[in-house]
C-alpha cells in the first residue's frame, strides 16, 4: 500500500509523510472527481464483498487492539464499540451496499433559468476535493466515512484513535484493495499509518492538499482542533437541545415527544437536554410528565417555579441550562411566554435542535422562524435530528457551522456546486 | 453614532473597540434576522432618499480625501473612483433601489419531502449574522456592501481604505440615520471609525462575533488575510481565465467569444487571460483572430507552435500562464486535443471562470462536467463571469473557495440554511 511505505520516525519525517499522503490524495482526487457514479458503486460493493470474505484476518487485526484495550482497562462500553464481531462486520457491509445503491450527486444540476440573452444558467454538484476524517474509537467510523466520500467523489484521508488503529489499518488495507480492483486509485483512501498525535496536528493545517476536516468525536477534540486548524471544519461542539411546550400543546402529544426526546437514546446530540413548559399549561401537565420520567430514571433540575409542582426536581444551576447532559437528566423551567422561551434558547441553545410542542398556527410557524438553529421541529421530538430521519440516506455528521452545510450533512453537504453556463455565441456589453 | 462615540488611540483600546463593534453587531443581527422583508426593503430606500438630498454633505466629506489623495499623487484613474460625483451618488440611489426591489431571500424555502412517518422536512434560508467587509478604494462598495448584506439580513461591520476615510464615514451616517428612520438597529452597520491598519488584524480574528469576512480588493490584500485571518473568509484570489477553441468550433464564433472575452474590460477578474486552440482549427482561424487582437492593441503571447502562426505575437514564458495581466495581453497555446487543454487548465487556472466553443455535444458536455472551476461555459466569453448577467441581481464578489458559495455570489450566498421539520406527535424508535 503506498500509504504504508514510509513510517514516521522524527518531526520532519511526520512532517513530509503527513504532505505526501496530502499530495496523493489530491492527484487522486482528479481521478474521482470524474469517476462514473457505476465505478463508484463497484468499488463499493467491492468493499462490502471483501469485508464478508476476510472476516477472520480483520478480526485477527481487531485482536490487537482488543488485548492493548483490555490491558489499559478501557471500560466495557468502549469495548463493545471497538469490537469488530461478525455482526459488526455485517451491519458494515450492509451499509456499504447502501450507499453504493444510493443516487449518485455528483453532475446533478439544479433548476436551469433562461436569461434574457438566452444562454442557460444552472449549478452543477461537484465533489469538494479531499476530507480529512478525524475521529475516535469506533472503527465503523473509517467504513462509514471513506464511502460516503468515496460515493460523493472525494479523497480521504481518516485518522481514528489508537485504541482502534490496528483495526483501522486493517480495514483500510480492504479499502484499498478494492479500489485497485475496480481500477480507482489506491490513494482515494488513505488511513494515517501512525499513532503518533502530532500527526493530528499536520493534517488540521495541509491546506494545500486538504478542503475540509470533518472531526468525529467528543466536544474537548473538537474545541481543540477548532482552536489550531487553518482547513476549514464541518463540525458540531455540543448539542444542548430544546424542547418548548407552548400554551396550546395537546398535553398527551407534549408529554410522549418529552419523553422520546430524552429518552430514545440518551447519549446521541440530538437528546433533550432543557425542556421549557409554558406557565399556562405547567400545572396541567407537568407533575404527571416528570413523575414519567422519573419513572424512567431520569434527574430532573428544575427552577424554581418547577420545585413547586415537581417536588422531586432538585434545584437547577445556571451551569445545568449550559450543560448538554448527554444522560439521563433534564433541566425544566417554566416561562411566562414563547418569547420567553425563545430568550432562553437563544441565549443557551448551541444552535443545533430545538422543538416546540403546540396546536397555535401562529406559535409553530413564529418559533420556526424565529429560532436559530441548525433544525428546529414543530410537534416532533428532538431526538429526530439524524440524516436517515431527514431522507438523506446516510449522514457524516451533524454541523452546527453557519457556513456551507447545517444540520445532518448527508451526500449533498460532500459536494459542491459549479456554475454551468451555455449559450451559443452571446456576447456581453 | 454608536460607532463613532469610542477612539482607538493605543492597542488595547484598538482591540476593546473592535469587540465592541463586533458585540454589537451581533446583538443587531438578532433583531435583523428576523426584520420583515417590508422594514428592510423601507430603509434601503430611506438611504436612497437620504444620499439623494444629502449630495453636498457627502460631497464635502468626499473632498477632504481627495485634497489627501491629490497630495499623495494618486493616478487619474483612482482619484476618479474616489470621486462623489452628482452621477456617483445617484448610481448608488438606483442601486439601493434595484436591491430594496429584489425578492427578499429570508425564510424563503426549498422542496418540502413528506417522510414515511408522515413528518415534513424542509430547508429554509436565513442570514449567515455579521459579515465584516474589508475593501480598498471605492467608497461605492460601502453602500453596495451593506445594502446586499441588511437585505439579507446579516449585519455588517466595514472597514474601507484609508484614502476613503471620509467618504466611507459620512455614507456610514447616512446608512445609520435611514436604519434609526425606520426603526432598525444603528449597529446593523458600522463602519470602522479608524485608518489604523491594525483594526483589520483585530477584524478578521473577532471570531465570537464574526461569521464570515468578504474581502474585496486585490490579491496580495487577500492572500495576507487568508494567511492571518481565524474567521472564514468567502473571497477569490484571482481570475485567470481560459478559453479553449475546440477542433469542433464555428471559426466566427469563437473568434467573436474570443475578442469579446479578452477585450470586453482589461480589469475584470473575468477577463480571458489564456486562450488555447486545438490544432486542426489553428490554421483556418488563429491568424485572423490574432490580427485582430492585435488591431485592439493586445499584445500576444504564444507558445513555439502559435509563433509560427501569429508572427507579431512574442514567445511566452512559463510565468505567462501563471498571470492573470488585468490588461491588454493574452496567452496563446496551441493544443493537440481537448485532454491536453483540460490539462493545462488545471495545471493553471485559478479555478475561476473557464470556456469552450465547440458544436460537438460531446466535447461540450466533457468539457463542462470535468473542468474544475467554479464557472464552466459553452460558447460564451469568460467576461459573462457577474452575478447581474447570471440573473442574481447583483453580486457582493466572486467565490473560489470550494465550501459554501462559490461563483458569482448574489442574495442567496448571504444565508445559509436551517433544517424545519414538521410533525404532529411522531416519535422516534
Amino acid at each position: 500500500m503506498s500509504n504504508t511505505s514510509s513510517t514516521a520516525s522524527s518531526t520532519q519525517d511526520l512532517t513530509t509523510y503527513m504532505r505526501q499522503l496530502g499530495s496523493q490524495a489530491r492527484a487522486a482526487a482528479q481521478q474521482l472527481r470524474i469517476a462514473s457514479p457505476k465505478l463508484k458503486a463497484q468499488a463499493l460493493r467491492a468493499m462490502a464483498n471483501r469485508i464478508s470474505t476476510n472476516k477472520a484476518q480483520l478480526q485477527e487485526a481487531n485482536a490487537k487492539d482488543l488485548i492493548a484495550a483490555r490491558e489499559r482497562g478501557l471500560d466495557a462500553a468502549l469495548l463493545d464499540r471497538l469490537t469488530l464481531s461478525d455482526r459488526a462486520l455485517e451491519i458494515m457491509a450492509t451499509g456499504l451496499r447502501q450507499i453504493a445503491d444510493m443516487p449518485d450527486p455528483v453532475g446533478t444540476m439544479g433548476p436551469t433559468t433562461y436569461r434574457p440573452n438566452g444562454m442557460l444558467v444552472a449549478q452543477m454538484r461537484v465533489p469538494i476535493g479531499v476530507i480529512g476524517i478525524i475521529y475516535e474509537s469506533r472503527p465503523n467510523v473509517t467504513i462509514d466515512a471513506a464511502a460516503l466520500c468515496l460515493k460523493s467523489g472525494n479523497a480521504t484521508i481518516l485518522r481514528g484513535g489508537s485504541e482502534a488503529f490496528h483495526s483501522n489499518m486493517a480495514l483500510g488495507a480492504i479499502i484499498q484493495a478494492s479500489l485497485d480492483e475496480v481500477g480507482l486509485p489506491l490513494e482515494s483512501v488513505q488511513v494515517v499509518d501512525t499513532t503518533d498525535r502530532a500527526a493530528v496536528g499536520e493534517l488540521i493545517r495541509l491546506d494545500e492538499f486538504v478542503d475540509v476536516i470533518i472531526p468525529r468525536g467528543g466536544k474537548s477534540l473538537i474545541a481543540r482542533l477548532s482552536a489550531e486548524a487553518t482547513v476549514p471544519l464541518l463540525k458540531h461542539l455540543d448539542g444542548n437541545c430544546h424542547l418548548y411546550i407552548d400554551k396550546d400543546a395537546n398535553p398527551e402529544k407534549a408529554q410522549a415527544i418529552a419523553i422520546n426526546g430524552k429518552t430514545y437514546r440518551y447519549g446521541i446530540c440530538g437528546a433533550t437536554e432543557t425542556l421549557l413548559v409554558h406557565a399556562d399549561i405547567a400545572p396541567a401537565m407537568l407533575s404527571d410528565l416528570a413523575q414519567a420520567l422519573t419513572d424512567k430514571g431520569v434527574e430532573l433540575r428544575g427552577c424554581e417555579r418547577t420545585l413547586a409542582v415537581v417536588p422531586q426536581a432538585k434545584p437547577a444551576t445556571e451551569s445545568d441550562w449550559e450543560t448538554e447532559f448527554l444522560g439521563p437528566i433534564l433541566a425544566i423551567k417554566i416561562v411566562d411566554s414563547i418569547e420567553q422561551a425563545m430568550a432562553h434558547i437563544q441565549r443557551y441553545s448551541s444552535q443545533h435542535t430545538e422543538s416546540i410542542v403546540t396546536d397555535n398556527l401562529q406559535a409553530a410557524q413564529r418559533f420556526q422562524r424565529e429560532v436559530d438553529s441548525s433544525s428546529v421541529y414543530i410537534n416532533l421530538p428532538t431526538c429526530f435530528a439524524d440524516g436517515f430521519e431527514y431522507g438523506l440516506g446516510a449522514e457524516i455528521g451533524i454541523s452546527t457551522n453557519r457556513l456551507h452545510a447545517r444540520g445532518p450533512v448527508g451526500l449533498e453537504g460532500l459536494t459542491t456546486q459549479k456554475w454551468v453556463l451555455t449559450g451559443n455565441g452571446q456576447l456581453r456589453g
